[in-house]
């Protein structure tokens, strides 16, 4: 494979061929925006077609907890005078209003709440949760509901506190780009309203358009810029919290730097509504980036991808954003099921790669994806790759990698696992899982789809070690559960990894956590929750493995 | 000001003249290294001759608490069972060798501890704090002893528990470029490793020739590529921790995402040793820059510092990697106390802003640098300024920047304030306190230095709001002490800004928390202290205020 370099103005000019092919990827100047990519407004999918319903009664140890008061009329007229518009308090006597809160949006927790809380100010939000506090009742705060792990549901007739009408920008700093927003604030709707005066949200999810920023933080999303703008670890700079017993505390301030006490709003990002409520938060937001560039790449080897990274990361450095990766599985079944996918390139690789950069200058970022893109070819790295001409094809590219999902839930049973290992290892637990599968006779190696078990892929965040494994299956079945774990929960923590990269725990993981953390770091997460939630009303059955009897 | 770009393969090429001025600040090559900056290796200063050594009779409230039991020959002779080199435990017989523990660098806290133990594992550690816990001795663990706010001293006979020799690097992925390596680490040595692989530590301070990766970690360091690579809350991955109980904790994995359970790691960072001792770190460190810029300006008013701020994020945006500044009086009492410094021009401003750049393509690097600045020449933000031409002019540059210290230090009293505000009030505070000190008599804001106190300046991290507040004096009075304080304090809580926004707390600013935190937040704070520290052996005295009786 050759690349050329064209002597015109714009230096990132590429042509290619590969295998005889002629690849048509010259760059064209590429529209200074961001390639528009899938976001969706959640509405419930068909998963349940595919997927059995986890209510309750799946899990014999989540039997509903005596400690919990039932709710009454009485605790609707206290919610009632405390929300005094008509469309803060939903009750069962709106059932069809009620019910998308007590199910996720793929159809698969399902509670039976009876009452939706929408407060409005914290204030709202305090007066109500010291009454739940001090009458018993389980609560179950709700941002967007777009989670993956059933943490946002109720399990049994827990009172949902829903965020939503708490939607306000309250400041923004135009000099240090601090954003303060109630936590209700859609992400999408903040990002838009940032883009306005030149800067972004440094996360982004393919549920913006419905997330909203406290779950976010309640979950500690990662998503596709985590590469380049870090973790909300680094990025939320302080947050207004409610504690069960109704006091209204600022975590912090809107501050970059401030090293007075212990960083106590870190423990609320990813303590999924178990600590208390999420009212505020504030964020530190980047310029937006004048341009952006996407290539995708076929490489032959996982050590291959590797080394593309390696190149990325001397080459590309500070403007490269997006590092993904998935298999060739994970392509064929796109072509699939997806109408009118337009693959870049026809040479069939084991491996793609999607890069993209976000810098302040296109010439300059052009130059550097030259260069970059001539080493690899140069070393031989990859096979074929392609350049985005404009906003359409790169959006076609990034179509393919987010794709993969709605591709996978059209197969039949699909079981999605979210995990991170360290980079090297991170294809090698797919393989291992092959190996296993094969081994017990429900997989065929070879690619033929025959076996119950019909496809076991790899995709994900490759630039933060995160790996989205699934499999599909003829349908569900019990032998095919145990032949999954705990074998992968125990491969993962052979390979030092986690369990849930950036799903989360919610009702689905917590029975695993042993398989991430020690059993001196679950006792130490059961002394906080004692802390700030003494009488256990926030998002209960979650979160933590079942105590031994 | 004019500002012209050469047609010549280098485009940051500049040539600029003001007020009839010819500024020589033409752009060679410069070698593609770090500016070699001012690293020290702490030696011990002559502070004490200006400042009184604040020995625990200063402090009336801190009496010695008898809850702790005192140091006895079978607790040594445990001590030398656990570490079983002859320099692993320094005794009172050894004067010479256990002073340096007993005092922090500047001369100002002095303890009174009669033993200090030096580890070489976590093993080690755990036995002698599970001694210690059951025995109820209390603890100061204490990495490079380079803090400012004698949080790593004793204040009474506290035993030193020393990280010095649990200095291994334990592992490093050169993929992910995550680092995993023992707390008694020095930066510097850790940086110098990196350098050789491509990769470089994500903080940087003065003090990097002593200071520890633990302690560091510890004391949630902020310094001078805060502003590009996020603070350690972001790129701390995990920990191995100590815990008064002897228990050795895994607080997450050496990864970049996982979302299983609090992260507990976080309340470690800046916990200033009070929640157990850490024994190493995981971190992610960034690639080496292949290009490095620095810049001088001249501005008159802070509004214009504003905006060359804005000017920086838009045009460096992704290659920024410090932007710092300082007032007229700072330059000057560097040119008064700082033999052979050389001014990169005469032009004399109220402001000075000081701007570095790390990037991958110093041909890039240049272009963006030089069209920033042709920006603000055009809308007359600045009134003078130069761009470093090799590593020489940029170390000179820097050195302006950081014996700004040195130079009050040697103008007699010298009150040392580190704090954090917004942005636009940053320099308000600066002008409020001369205004206060005026009023009372103090201070002459005409500038003849003829006030008892002398200078009353303000510099520091910009990008960061991180104001360092100085005043010097014709020596310590209570009068100034009485009109600083509470005074500042409450301009700083009117900002909504932090008291410490990189120092910590320690001993010196344990009593005045409260003008940063509420009385809520200090409740949740000494709760976690119980959760970690039951029986408070660790670090006692320092970083909670007094209780009110």
């Amino acid at each position: 494979m050759r690349l050329l370099r064209l002597r015109g103005r714009i230096p990132g000019c590429l042509s290619a061929s590969s295998q005889g092919r002629t690849l048509p990827a010259s760059l064209a100047a590429c529209p200074r925006i961001f390639a528009p990519r899938r976001s969706f407004t959640v509405a419930r999918t068909s998963c349940a077609a595919h997927s059995p319903v986890l209510t309750a009664d799946r899990y014999p140890h989540l039997k509903r907890d005596t400690r919990y008061k039932a709710l009454t009329d009485e605790d609707i007229a206290f919610f009632k005078s405390v929300i005094k518009s008509d469309a803060g308090v939903i009750t069962a006597d709106r059932p069809d209003e009620l019910e998308p809160f007590n199910e996720d949006w793929m159809r698969r927790f399902r509670g039976q709440s009876k009452v939706v809380l929408r407060p409005k100010t914290a204030a709202e939000v305090a007066a109500l949760l010291k009454y739940c506090n001090e009458h018993r009742l389980a609560v179950v705060p709700q941002g967007g509901n777009t989670g993956l792990v059933g943490g946002s549901v109720p399990v049994h007739d827990e009172i949902v506190l829903s965020l939503q009408n708490m939607n306000e920008i309250r400041s923004f700093d135009e000099v240090s780009g601090i954003l303060t927003c109630d936590a209700g604030c859609v992400l999408e709707v903040l990002d838009n309203w940032l883009a306005e005066r030149g800067y972004m949200m440094p996360l982004d999810l393919g549920a913006k358009g419905s997330c909203q920023i406290g779950g976010n933080v309640a979950t500690n999303a990662g998503g596709l810029r985590l590469l380049r703008y870090g973790s909300l670890h680094g990025t939320v700079l302080s947050m207004e919290v409610v504690l069960p017993d109704g006091r209204i505390v600022e975590l912090g301030q809107p501050l970059r730097k401030d090293n007075t006490g212990y960083d106590l709003k870190q423990l609320f990002i990813g303590s999924e509504g178990t600590l208390g409520i999420i009212t505020a938060v504030s964020i530190l937001t980047p310029r937006r980036p004048k341009a952006v560039n996407v290539a995708m790449l076929g490489v032959s080897t996982f050590e291959g991808v590797q080394e593309v990274f390696k190149h990325a990361k001397g080459e590309l450095n500070e403007i490269l954003s997006a590092f993904e990766f998935f298999d060739h599985t994970c392509l064929n079944l796109v072509k699939h099921h997806i109408p009118n996918v337009r693959e870049p390139f026809t040479t069939q690789t084991p491996f793609y790669v999607l890069i993209e950069t976000n810098g302040s200058n296109k010439d300059h970022d052009d130059e550097k994806l030259a260069v970059f893109l001539e080493n690899l070819m140069t070393e031989g790295v990859v096979e074929d790759g392609a350049l985005a001409q404009d906003s359409t094809q790169a959006a076609g590219m990034w179509s393919i990698r987010e794709t993969i999902t709605e591709s996978l839930a059209k197969e039949g049973g699909n079981y999605k696992y979210d995990l991170s290992v360290p980079v090297p290892h991170l294809y090698s637990v797919v393989e291992e899982m092959q190996e296993r599968l094969a081994s017990v006779g429900l997989f065929d190696k070879n690619g033929s789809a025959t076996g119950r078990v019909k496809h076991v892929v790899g995709f994900g965040h490759m630039g933060d070690g995160n790996l989205h494994l699934n499999l599909t299956s003829t349908g569900w079945a019990k032998d095919i559960d145990e032949a999954i774990e705990p074998f992968l929960y125990e491969i993962i923590q052979k390979h030092g990894g986690s369990i849930s990269a950036e799903h989360g725990l919610g009702l689905m993981k917590a029975p695993y956590l042993q398989y991430s953390k020690s059993e001196a770091f679950i006792e130490l997460m059961r002394s906080m929750k004692s802390v700030f939630d003494p009488n256990g009303i926030l998002n209960p059955y979650k979160y933590f493995p079942p105590l031994s009897k």
